[in-house]
């Protein structure tokens, strides 16, 4: 009864040839995920498979808690086989939903597991996954290996001494090139909790007090350089919605002061700060090659008391619709004026803002690359076979999708290198179904490249690795 | 050449299955909906099918404005078999709408029309509807009993004695539960035309004069208990956009002074007093197990000269596209907060915010119900094929999809129930489409408790009835 | 390989069926597009593909950046052949952009070239098409004659003289009936740079000075009753957002008093003066039964430097989310108040508006003609096989689709007429779905005129041509 087989997603003849000749057998590249760098160096093992499925994985909770589960079992101590009984008796309710073709392609490729999980196959699944992850090719490594991974990009902290990036690269047994990425979050959330304390952290690492916002600019271009000696290709920002203000320095000074000195800023200001502190790092990134990667249009931990008891990144994030296209636009023209505007990867957390994202690309392209502006792949609630559809369809129909740079899992989990694979089948189903409407020619030369392409080769060329 | 059919809608083998075998018999609870108890308290007959088509229905005024009709011929004193011949006239232009699909389902549900009505077939079908509706077993009740309701959910003012419910509940010779839900808008729209002679009104009935914000909550507290002891299971609140805006008691019982001394409030003042009052009533349905249901996203009243002439609800609204995502989130969380939250299900008139709605039900589930936080069934103008598979193909994505409590007609009419059997035919082609496709396992078991529970266990679980 | 054949596009028995019988052969009208009278009037002939197609269209432009390529050889003074190589480079990785359907459409229709461009057949396609463009029937007026088109209207400005508009007309041998639009965005945008120099050119042209806002409104109202003695039916306005606020005259004129002496205005200020010059040609529009379109949801010339090199309409302009329905809803209920809402044509740059857009419609018909207030046709980026089934789904879902006006090229090229032929088939294949899905009767009377409805008879009804 196994959904996964050699035609899952793949309804059509043109789309399995595709699949089969040109993406199938791609290395993967992923550049942006959330993984742990030192998990790799230290090529962790895992004691069972709650601990690798349910360890972290917030999207699990979301659907576990609307299966009405208490959250204590959920996040608290509960014994680790109750947990997984309660997200085996919710699967099958998550019928549409990508959690369901996610855990059974993991089943399958990494357990070859080839049944359905619910409430009565929960034990000879915990008893087949726990066994098989004893064996030795089921550590960190083992499992990159097995999933042809040539890159992976980590989100990394400015202040990060990237030991686990360098203890990597220094073995040489292990090929995967493990880079990491710059996220200065903490830096430009000048009015969100810990960014006081964050800054001490910065100034003890740059080793000088930071009390100008000239100062915070130096410090994180100095990180930046430290990073890139290291083989960082790319940034990363992940704002509420996209800002652009602009405020005198001394005015931005003033409120750096307040905000050192524990006192609260306005939104306008924290606003005003942000635009500061990104177009310097556009600059920057711009000067050093450095993919600048936008992530917006996150409601943040909307459910207070969860957050008093979880902490963020736990499964209390959503969409917001907030419209920020025009200060978006206004950032990206005001790098442009200054030959300032660095390769750029525009994801928004609404998937209506796709359009409006995908017009934005021709409008500030350039020579560096092939396809220098991007809309980045359908990103978290997105990552759905709906929302993947979507964003190819809108990219196809504003921009080149031929020049798209494709996947990323955005994941924590080292099972999710399968996301690659179900971004593939969905991609080649939806060319192969141009080509069988008469939409598109058969021409395999096109179509090769466009496909081989978008699994791996133009991720390759646009961030240089 | 009729299109109503056992296969209509049902493009697939599994489909036709799911449906004969799991939806089609089950029953119906129209949990929401604006009939009238008095009709069916009395039993009510209809004279002609423009009396039960024509005279309340404005999804039809609409669509026979939009063929150049004059408005006297529609909502006027013109002969009902003219206005009659409109509609039909207008019919095979309406290819695409629901219209065509709900008239054609009711003319073979209740009157056992095989054809297609239009300029040529609108005598016979005048002349049939009309002897038909003579039959004893066509009276309202008559109706509802052809159609299989469990439940009829009214909407009903807080006002209101509910002499029809309690008439209705005495009759042991009748079967459906009709219970009443609590909408209290006029009590909530400080800002708008008629609030100070209604609370004038809701004071006459709770027997004591409303002049502070905690005399309107208490008031309305002690009209819920009245609700709740004859039936009451859900409330209704209509807001033409989420608010959530704090201002002191004191400051606010100064607005409602104003308000009922017949001045004007600001919109600002008006967003403070709502916020107030929904966050009391919110923790009032929670106490007492009542749901709240939310709808927000409209443009009231759009035509002024229309307005004027016709009233309210009668054609002239529209979909808001303004963003209050932020403010809905917030209400919710100061609920929460408090362990107040109570079941709660919102629809936005607003097709594209489908994806936000359904990222804030996982932020705030509780494990008083499975699925305690609900994404509504595709409200209003959504009320289409098209609408209702993408809020079922968004709540999939994004929410677990077999917890979901289904459709509710929201009609003024008692031949809508047939809403509900396109709603099925709707939901089984879905998933139909997904088994056939290979995206779900053909697995019988999970399939029935998904089609059974939305079709109609869910809903009666959810409400308690 | 080619891929334009009897069955582009039409997918099904029906859809063929509808296109062949009753689409196909139905005359064009073009009601809005930028093509040049001049060049129809002097039926200008062309050297090559690359003045044809790279002269002047920035969708081309838009592609061919994103592929990489210099501004130099995209709009600069590159050689002719090899801005050429650049298009055909691009274009197969433009799948699922229209660009590939429009481009193959023009090649078959207009070259009789059955093969597919890309970089290897370059040259052939280089040939063939300067060769054949030396034909004397592949003038301006061949191509139109060729094209079937019975109708043009053009975007005129309301200083425009119209000779050439008049010495079309009065040539009898060409049959095309050439009528200007009336698009007084100069006069409108008073915040934008060019707006004093454009009152002066006014003020030159009905030859008095203008010095306050009822001056500007006597000019427009001259010039447009001059249009209307040349053939004019409709007008057309350029809003970047819909707008409504209201100022008294006096503050108004003084508002005017800054501009002419070229001080800034506020955009308030800016927003409150077009609300009275709209709300003043709507009136005018309503008296002389011309047509007002309202084109709105652009973020203009996004990139400063593009823009000072290039100047606007070079592709540079992107989707604006922006919410302003309640404005335009506001706007549409000032004039109906006072019986003056001319027929209405809206469209929405963001395709997540349809939905409200297409609520709009009902709410404000009138008995003019069928369908009153329309919802145009896929604007611009929209302007896509999946932006024309949207709006197709959405009108009809929300509306009657059997009133629907139908397609217009909005395009500054003569080969663009094979865009109505690319409509009416997505037309068909979207009709044929539905009849064969049994969702509407196979009732050829009906079928038949909704397609002669859409694709010509509608427009000329509505027009009046």
């Amino acid at each position: 009864m196994g959904i996964i087989n050699s035609e899952f997603i793949l309804r059509n003849e043109t789309a399995r040839q595709l699949y089969n000749e040109y993406a199938k057998d791609m290395p993967i590249i992923d550049y942006h995920c959330h993984i742990n760098p030192q998990e790799i160096a230290e090529d962790r093992k895992f004691d069972n498979i709650t601990q690798v499925w349910l360890g972290g994985d917030h999207y699990k909770w979301r659907l576990i808690r609307s299966n009405g589960i208490n959250e204590d079992e959920i996040t608290g101590d509960t014994d680790a086989r109750v947990k997984f009984q309660h997200f085996a008796d919710m699967l099958p309710k998550a019928i549409g939903n990508p959690m369901y073709h996610w855990t059974h392609l993991e089943l399958k490729k990494y357990f070859d597991y080839d049944g359905i999980l619910n409430s009565d196959t929960a034990e000879e699944v915990w008893q087949l996954c726990n066994s098989k992850l004893q064996d030795d090719n089921m550590s960190v490594r083992g499992l990159i290996n097995a999933s042809n991974v040539a890159v992976i990009g980590t989100t990394d902290d400015p202040i990060d001494d990237l030991r686990w990036h360098k203890a990597i690269a220094e073995d040489k047994d292990f090929k995967t090139k493990v880079v990491p990425s710059y996220r200065p979050d903490k830096a430009v959330n000048i009015e969100k909790p810990g960014f006081k304390e964050y800054i001490e952290k910065l100034s003890a690492v740059v080793g000088y007090e930071i009390k100008t916002v000239a100062d915070v600019k130096n410090a994180l271009t100095e990180r930046l350089k430290f990073f890139c000696e290291n083989g960082c290709k790319a940034s990363d920002h992940g704002l509420d919605y996209a800002v652009f203000s602009i405020m005198s320095e001394n005015e931005l000074d003033e409120v750096l002061t307040r905000a050192l000195n524990g006192e609260t800023v306005s939104q306008a200001e924290a606003d005003a700060y942000k635009t500061a502190i990104l177009l310097h790092l556009g600059k920057e990134y711009a000067k050093r090659d450095v993919v600048m990667q936008i992530h917006y249009g996150a409601i943040r931990n909307t459910n207070s008391k969860k957050f008093e008891r979880l902490g963020p990144d736990t499964g209390f994030d959503c969409i917001s619709t907030r419209a920020c296209g025009d200060e978006l636009v206004k950032f990206m023209d005001a790098l442009e004026k200054e030959d300032s505007l660095p390769k750029t990867v525009l994801y928004s957390l609404n998937p209506f803002d796709n359009a409006m994202l995908d017009t934005f690309l021709g409008a500030f392209q350039g020579t560096e690359v092939e396809g220098k502006i991007q809309h980045g792949s359908a990103w978290w609630f997105n990552d759905t076979k709906r929302g993947m559809e979507e964003q190819l369809k809108s990219l196809a129909d504003l921009s080149l999708l031929g020049n798209f740079i494709g996947m990323l899992t955005d994941s924590r989990s080292f099972l999710s290198y399968t996301r690659h694979d179900y971004f593939r089948r969905i991609l080649c189903n939806l060319l192969g179904e141009w080509v069988e409407n008469g939409e598109y020619p058969n021409d395999q030369k096109a179509l090769k490249e466009i496909v081989e392409g978008i699994c791996y080769k133009n991720a390759a060329r646009y961030f240089g690795f």
